[in-house]
Order: structure tokens, then C-alpha cells, then sequence
């Protein structure tokens, strides 16, 4: 039996799907890129979503549909996946490095337009000049640490650094800046940017992308002036995380793990079918593995690899029985998509459609 | 380009490969399986290997190859790829309810002689009871909570009532008892079973299989007199979780992740090109996303989905550069199995073989 075996079709209703599966509800996912589109036109700014929460091209193509001016991937075996599927404007937000990735990157370069990639350090870019050519130069951006402590220069000095010498190098062009900003930090990114292009133009170097980025504090984006686009991810399917950051509501939240009650041990207890090979062990500051439709007072105390085990002692009514099927608001979206061949959407229960998730597992 | 582009090829250095990527040490994984199989047949225990940890059927019948008597599978969707690879002893420690399953499980009971299933409910056998036929009865164990806090039954009481509820069914043979216990939980275990066992003596009920399980406390096997098996699944690639429990050293840790060093935007911090889509976020109590090989004061403090962030201020003497290629012991080997289509042997750094894992996303 292969995967497709165990997978619904269109016109069956998710009770019958064999858990644990996550589903995606239709309207929801349709509601929540036409929020973001709107209010990323409203402010101005390019919008560029991030495959890596659904990894699958036919919502990618939904999001462009919408408005959204290209594609953000976060690693080249995911990029080569959407440009297979016909996406031109992709930008690989990651440092490559390597003479094997290197190879990969320029063959992709030579049959998009679009393809636009970042560095945050001369070794980086020393790599990419090497092995790109003023004949069809590679469009880089710089990335810059504006507060959240993971990859990108910590200064408006190193990045005009490092964006003159992208400058000086024959194969690559000087793309712009970006930056993954803590949440809440939008003064700390406008400020640096805008440190950093008075510099630039007091270079002479062209900074035609500022590129801001984070489902948290998307609707904060127009507090950062200086940014020309806005990446995000999760807003499209949303999450337990992004109720918690205040993002959007939990009827916003278009993706459910389907599982079903296995075990009653005790009244205290219940176990599922879905453990951290379903759900995963992120807990994002969150209690719980995730929260439970219809049982605000289950807490999803612990998982081991196949299975969940609920605390049901704070349940006010009736309790999960076994054999029922519940659905689970994951904490972090993106990382379940990465855990299932296939993702069946739905509208109001009904199966809409399976799509194979393209890129799942694409992590080199 | 497809995933078995990015792979390397038998005789390759581990260096030229693509990061991330897990790798297995051949000689540490041949002596895990050694040593354990040597214990159990030394005290005596059949022993019964988990394939949840590599989900390859090579492995596994390395592991029969070695002595085991059978297999362990959680899932129907993974017993259907090892009965596929010619397995026929395989026992599915799952309550497996439903009809589709349920109609999955008649259609593999039907092509191997040796499945086996555990219940833990009345829920559970009636469901089993119903579906198979005294012409070919499912054998059946009773699962017990002796300390776990997870799914069986409470008491000896309760066992037997559900032993004697399978022993009713014509089309069900009650095959034995079953236990995962908490690590360290000999004493417990020990207790219930012998308990169990005197009980169902009094009621003239055969009890065959009697079966201890866990790697954590996997060489206490022999303080649990009662049981007649053991199973085990992380003991084969073992892990920075099983260092942490004492089951084994560091230098027993069959599975390392390459990742590549791709920024180092202070002095004190190291980016990898490895998240938790590559490493998972399982902490298992255990400081850091993983084990640095080399650099112990390295600490991965935080993982994000494609990047580790890595904290050196604990490091003394040299420190990790850019384009590095780092070797780090997972904190919990399992679950980074399920998250690659293939894994990579190696001997001594040199690329032995590429496996499919066969079972990999196989949770329902």
C-alpha cells in the first residue's frame, strides 16, 4: 500500500480520512492570503511569500494570483522544486557556500530571470564572485541582523561594506538589503536600513530591494518606511504561535491535524495517534503540543513518536472518547507540512483536493 | 534535480556531501546491534528490534541477521513496508481502531503468518473481535502501564479482565503481555507482570509473551524475570539522549548530521545550515538542539527551520569558520530518521551505500 492508498479523495467527508493527517481548510487559506495581499497593497509595499509553510506550487501560484510579486525560499533543492514548476522571481534567503551548491545555484540561474540570493559576510560573497560572470551577473542582497540575533551583518558600516564589495564583483549585482526581524522590532529594522541607504547613497551604490519579512508583526510592516517588500510565510495557513503573537484569530487558522483518540487509561488521560512524527515537538512558548477543537481544557501534555498524550483534568463536560476523531490546531505549521508527502485541502469537511507537498523534505 | 541527485555515491568522502544530511558509522551501528543481541541472549530474552529509529528493512534484517526473533513496527503503515521486504514476525504495538485500519490490518494478517497487535481497551478488542474470524484468529497482547504514564491498562485486575475478554473472541488468540515502561522501571514492571501472570494461572489462561521494551534502561532487561522479550528501537544508531541515560558513549553514536557553518555574524555565534527540519526541535531535557563533535563547549541554542544557532562563548581555543562542515550527534536519533528519504552509510568518513528509508512519513 503505497501513501496514495491511505489518502481521501474529493467528495469525502474527513471523518472517514485515516488519521493522523493534517488537512487544510479552503476558505480559510483563500481568506487569509487575500487579508495579507490587501494590506500589503494598502501600505505599498511588494509582497513576497515564503514556500516553505505549504512547499507546495499550486498555493504558491494562489499567492502570486493574489498580488504577490514572486517567491521567497529559504534553501536551493526548495527553489529548484518551484522553479520546475514554473516560478521565474524566486529569492533564496541563505548564504551559499560550497563548490556543489555553488553549481546547483548557477544552474539555476541560467534558466530563471528571477533568481536573487543573499550574503552576509565576505566569504560568501568571495564564493559567489567566483563563480558567477559579468555576462549574466547574480543579483545579491545583504543581509543585515536588525535584532534577532540569527544570520546578517550587525552594522549600517558592515553592510555598506559588504554591498560595495557585491558592487565590485564583475558576476554579481548589488541587489539590496534584507533582514528577518525580531517580532516587534520594527524601529530597530527601520533604523538600521535607514542608517544604511543614507550610507549607501553616500557611496553611490543603487539599493533598489529592502526587503522586511515575519508573519508575527506582518500588519506592523508599514512602521518600517524604508522596506520596499515584506516576505512572510506562515500567514497562510497560521497557527497556534501566531494567535498567541496576536496575528490573527483561531478561526484563521486554515490547517488541522486530523487524530484519533487510541487510549483512555485513566479519566485523566487520553492518547492520540498523532505524536512528534505528526505534530513535532515545537512548542514556540506555548503550553501544549498543540490546542484541541472543542476541548479548550485538553492540554497536549506530552508526545512521544507516535503518540499524544492529552490531560484532560481541567476538561469542564464531556471528555474525548476512544475511537473519536479530534483536530488539532498545530503550534507551528510550517515544520508539519515538512513531515507529509501529501496535504488534502478541504471546504467545510469535505475533501477539495490532495496536493502532493513538492518541496517537503528539501533541506540541502 | 531529484533527492538522488544530491546524494553522494559509495566511495565518496563525507565531506563532498550536501548538507544537512544525517550519516550512519557502519562499524558503531554492526557493534550497537552486536552488544545488545549479545546481552539479550546472554540473559536469555528474545529480543525484538523497533524499526521506528532507521525505518530500512537492510537495517532490520541486520538486526534479525544478528539474532533477533522479529520486529517491532507502531504503525500499520509501516508494518505493510516491512511485510512488503519480506518480514513475517512483526508486532504492532498500537491500538488499532476503525474500520479502514482495522481492514487494513485483516488484509496484512492475511499475507503474513507472524502479525501480532496490542489492546489496551474493551473499545479496542470489540473493534478486533469483530473483524477477524476463528479460522484464522489475530494474536493479541494485553498492554500494561507499569510506570509510563502512556497508553494500557492500569492494574493486574484490569489486565486480566482484558486478557480474559480476548481469550473469549473466536477470532482472537490472546498472545501475552506488554509493557513500554518508564526507564528505570524494572522494579515496577516486575511487579505488575508477576502479578498479572499469577492471575491468569488462577484463571487457567496461557500467557506465552511477556514483553519489556526501551533502550534508556535496555541493560536492566535482565532484572524484569517475568518477561520473555525485549524491544528496542534507538539502541541500533543510539543518540545524545542514550549518552545522557547511560545505555552508551558518545563514541557508540552511530548517527551524526553534517551541517556546514554559513555565518558567523559575532564573535560569539556560529549559523548552520541545519533547523529544525533537519535536526527537530526534541530536547529530551537535554541542553542545545545536539552535540558538536570537536568544539564541546559549542552550544545549538536555538533552531529555527532551516538554521541552528550556535553559542561559542563557552568554546576555548579555536572556533568554527565559515563553510565548516560540522559533525553533530542528534539529541534524539528517531525522529531526524523520519525527516530524509535516504540515509547515508559511511565507514571511517567514506561512503559505504545510500538506503531508502523505506518508511519514512509512515505514521498512520
Amino acid at each position: 500500500m503505497s501513501d496514495d492508498d491511505a489518502l481521501p479523495r474529493p467528495g469525502d467527508p474527513l471523518s472517514s480520512v485515516s488519521t493522523p493527517r493534517p488537512v487544510i481548510d479552503e476558505d480559510r487559506l483563500t481568506a487569509n492570503i487575500a487579508r495579507v495581499q490587501t494590506y500589503m497593497d494598502r501600505v505599498g509595499l511588494a509582497f513576497r511569500p515564503h514556500i516553505k509553510t505549504h512547499k507546495i506550487p499550486a498555493v504558491a501560484r494562489a499567492q502570486v494570483a493574489a498580488g504577490a510579486t514572486g517567491i521567497n525560499c529559504q534553501k536551493i533543492s526548495e527553489a529548484e522544486v518551484f522553479a520546475d514548476a514554473g516560478f521565474d522571481d524566486i529569492l533564496i534567503t541563505f548564504n551559499i557556500l560550497g563548490a556543489a551548491k555553488l553549481d546547483q545555484l548557477a544552474a539555476l540561474h541560467g534558466r530563471i530571470g528571477g533568481l536573487k540570493v543573499v550574503a552576509d559576510s565576505a566569504v560568501t560573497v568571495d564564493g559567489l564572485a567566483a563563480r558567477f560572470e559579468a555576462g549574466r551577473p547574480l543579483p545579491v542582497l545583504v543581509e543585515c541582523d536588525t535584532g534577532a540575533g540569527r544570520c546578517g551583518v550587525q552594522t549600517p558600516e558592515a553592510a555598506v561594506a559588504l554591498a560595495a564589495r557585491i558592487h565590485a564583483a564583475p558576476g554579481l549585482n548589488f541587489a539590496g538589503l534584507l533582514t528577518y526581524p525580531k517580532p516587534g522590532g520594527a524601529r530597530d529594522t527601520e533604523a538600521f536600513l535607514a542608517a544604511t541607504l543614507a550610507r549607501l547613497e553616500g557611496n553611490g551604490i543603487a539599493c533598489p530591494i529592502r526587503s522586511n519579512a515575519g508573519t508575527p508583526s506582518l500588519f506592523d510592516a508599514h512602521l518600517v518606511p524604508s522596506a520596499t517588500e515584506h516576505r512572510a510565510g506562515t500567514y497562510a495557513y497560521n497557527d497556534r504561535a501566531m494567535v498567541q503573537a496576536g496575528h490573527c484569530g483561531a478561526d484563521d487558522c486554515a490547517m488541522h491535524i486530523l487524530a484519533t483518540v487510541v487510549s483512555r487509561p485513566t479519566p485523566d488521560r487520553a492518547v492520540i495517534d498523532a505524536g512528534s512524527k505528526a505534530i513535532t515537538s515545537d512548542l514556540l512558548g506555548l503550553e501544549g503540543y498543540g490546542a484541541v477543537e472543542g476541548y479548550p481544557g485538553a492540554v497536549i501534555r506530552s508526545l512521544s513518536e507516535e503518540h499524544g498524550t492529552l490531560d484532560l483534568s481541567a476538561c469542564e463536560g464531556p471528555r474525548p472518547a476512544i475511537g473519536e476523531q479530534l483536530r488539532i490546531v498545530p503550534n507551528h505549521t510550517c515544520v508539519v507540512s515538512n513531515l507529509f508527502d501529501h496535504m488534502v485541502f478541504h471546504r467545510n469537511g469535505v475533501v477539495t483536493r490532495v496536493e502532493a507537498v513538492a518541496a517537503r523534505g528539501r533541506v540541502w
